[in-house]
């Protein structure tokens, strides 16, 4: 179990849980720290003992603009200095509509997979964007019919023994804490 | 006098303080905290007792890709929020050698102008970027040439009272500690 908490109270709930539940940041800098101002590095979080980062939420990509390329960058930079990645994807209410869902999921993973060093220390989740903060839910089916997708891409193109061993999570409560 | 740490170090960089140095954020969220994952709202600052937040960095607007009118926005909703602001402005190498100087940091500070609903509790910064990390330095001629420039500025567009009141400063090391 991790917790993804805003950058300024890390420190304080890593120092108010058990070491049972690990700490998630919400975002990295996509490169080695330095003079970014108002970034935070992967080097800074693992300073605080932060052991994961959520990469590719929904906000990240839709409202603050970051493209699947930068995400990929991302995501390759923290998992080269050691710290875990929960990827994140998902389609647009107007993309499932349009029958776009797998496309632009596998686009996504497909953004990862170019970029990162390996798939031990990567969750998947998957967040269906429409499904978020909008009063709508997917389903258990329409969530698994993309989970099973998913799986079966990482098959297709990584390998079956990591098809077999990454977790895919269903992006609910756990990305909803900001 | 003020220090800016990186979000993950504000908590335990003000405990460590006395009230004499007070705590400033490197950047904020543009309106209300709500779900914007990876970033930090005005709320969030309060909350943990900063009293100062950065906007307009020139890594804000040259790396991160920030405009002017978004700029502008943070510094406004900051302010309503009794939030106090320091303002960054100040051109690129081109621009100070295509004698755009004065037009870029005009341009930045009416950016500033349009939105902000007072100048009580903002400082103005000017950072020429081509002095920064750079090895360049600006000279305290070019330095005071630019604060004149800023001060009349606000004579002709804001009032006398606020261009006698307000402070201005050069960004040279209180920015550089990300």
């Amino acid at each position: 179990v991790a917790v993804a908490p805003p950058f300024v109270y890390l420190d304080q709930v890593k120092s108010s849980l058990t070491d049972r539940v690990e700490i998630s940041a919400q975002n990295s800098w996509v490169g080695k720290g330095g003079a970014f101002t108002g970034e935070i590095s992967v080097e800074q979080l693992k300073d605080i003992g932060c052991k994961w980062v959520i990469l590719g939420h929904s906000e990240r990509r839709h409202v603050i603009g970051e493209d699947d390329h930068f995400i990929g960058k991302k995501a390759a930079y923290a998992l080269n200095e050691n710290l875990k990645v929960i990827a994140c994807i998902g389609e647009l209410l107007e993309e499932r509509e349009a029958g776009k869902t797998f496309d632009v999921c596998f686009k996504q993973m497909k953004a990862f997979a170019d970029n990162v060093p390996g798939w031990d220390d990567i969750v998947i989740a998957y967040e269906p964007v429409w499904a978020i903060g909008t009063g709508k839910v997917a389903s258990p089916q329409q969530a698994q019919e993309v989970h099973v997708a998913i799986r079966d891409w990482l098959k297709n193109n990584i390998s079956a023994e990591v098809a077999s061993k990454t977790r895919i999570i269903y992006g609910g409560i756990l990305f909803r804490l900001a």
